[in-house]
């Protein structure tokens, strides 16, 4: 695994490979990685010739009073991990590379910024938006690929590729999830055993509200009623940011039922303590 | 020469080219085509394999009290000159297939989109950079061409491209000028023929700032006061949005003296009948 600091070597590397015929599958990540990274890196790994992952930890979607100073790094545990995985090569930038001095560039999609953990975290999708179109512009991959748990974000990365003519297909993989249902997430080893157990209470909420939808429940109030009921039964979640049901295109909050045949996304942001934790599911309504 | 409507025609098309090893000269416009796009197809003829232009009025960068509606469309004078000039592939995309339904994303360079005309055309700048990323995604060409006319455009375009890791090199070129100095500028065919006389005098205040410059005077609020003056004798200009010295590089409007070796922006924008005209030209201080 060849480990790439600057950002012109690595665009002029991939740059002849690409010349050459290479397939690129590219997975943009901040490390801490968990076996939900490995199952994009395996996607990654199996649909392309080459394998380039980057690990970059973007102080501009974090927000002064988050957590960007003691984000989880262990970059010992991240190498064996992206070696173990067939990881051509890592690329590994300092943030003044990435933000030279004079750095004035932004990226937005309107609208769906705003919505679900962006009317939470402002500024936080403008962030996102504009290191990935650096991380896609420098590594030029044929894919590139991301978790579904960060839904809003693959929603917003494929419209901005859409609407930028941005020649990359993006891949949303699904939420690996542990014995309880939890997310996977580098934020988990944050929560202490209480906290970790409390956590499970945001898969069982989701599956509460598939379930009400699968036995035929359409009102989308009582949907997210009972979503809330669940987390709010568990004292240990100290704030619920958002717990309902959304189209899954416009991430609107559903007020109406939805039609027979359609999708649906159920979401929920939480605060456990300091940890703010996030999951989703799509659920087809029959 | 072929004409493409489709940008996934041109991104494929030209995708296929580039992987030959083939270099690709791009000049992007608004149509209504003058001597000075005929300078920057030459120079983008000369210094690569093949040569793209495009033609597309940007509704994006027009404000709702401007003249994109009567801004000049000439498709066959156009069309005529480009062949002329040795154009491969013209890119005549419909409004729509640029801004698809649903189109809500937009690159902005801070800071130096607020300046000069970005004062006075609120969001003119955003326009255009998102216009110009795109196209660039879709051309992916080796040099894009603009003029110096559009100095701060330029200056702007070229940020993004950093800022973003766009792997294209942005070459700028210089203005060209009618008889009496009038730079070229598409929007010269609105004037009458005592309004075109008129004009004379914007470039008449730069050579009289850059004769003070050269003659030894560094005080930039002096340059600033003769600048105005050329331009209030004439009573044709019925508005001057600015005309002063600036910092080629910030954009920022020169108060102290510039040191002796150092380059300085001198520009002017002014309203002419219902013509908004504008003009640059870098003077070094010796």
């Amino acid at each position: 695994m060849e480990i790439i600091r600057q950002p012109r070597a690595l665009q002029d590397g991939l740059g002849k490979l690409r010349m050459q015929g290479r397939t690129i599958g590219f997975v943009p990540t901040m490390g801490a990685l968990h076996e939900g990274h490995l199952t994009l890196l395996k996607a990654a790994r199996e649909e392309n010739d080459l394998l380039v992952a980057s690990i970059f930890v973007n102080p501009l979607q974090f927000g002064p009073e988050e957590d960007f100073q003691r984000y989880p790094r262990d970059m010992e545990g991240d190498t064996e991990k992206l070696r173990a995985s067939g990881v051509d090569m890592l690329f590994l930038p300092d943030a003044l590379s990435i933000y030279p001095e004079g750095f004035s560039t932004s990226v937005a999609v309107k609208g769906l910024s705003e919505k679900l953990c962006g009317a939470f975290r402002p500024g936080h999708f403008a962030g996102v938006s504009t290191v990935v179109t650096k991380l896609l512009n420098l590594a030029g991959p044929t894919r590139a690929y991301f978790g579904q748990k960060d839904y809003a974000q693959c929603l917003i990365i494929k419209r901005l590729v859409r609407d930028l003519n941005m020649d990359v297909e993006i891949v949303m993989c699904p939420t690996l999830r542990e014995a309880d249902g939890l997310a996977m997430s580098s934020r988990n080893r944050y929560l202490s055993p209480e906290e970790r157990k409390a956590a499970g209470a945001i898969f069982k909420c989701l599956k509460g509200g598939e379930e009400k939808i699968k036995s035929g429940a359409s009102d989308a109030g009582a949907i997210k009623t009972l979503m809330w009921e669940v987390l709010r039964s568990e004292p240990l979640i100290r704030e619920v940011q958002y717990a309902s049901a959304y189209d899954p295109e416009t991430l609107d909050e559903l007020t109406e039922p939805k039609k027979g045949g359609a999708a649906l996304l159920l979401a929920v942001a939480v605060r456990i303590g300091d940890v703010r934790l996030i999951d989703n599911i799509i659920v087809s309504v029959s």
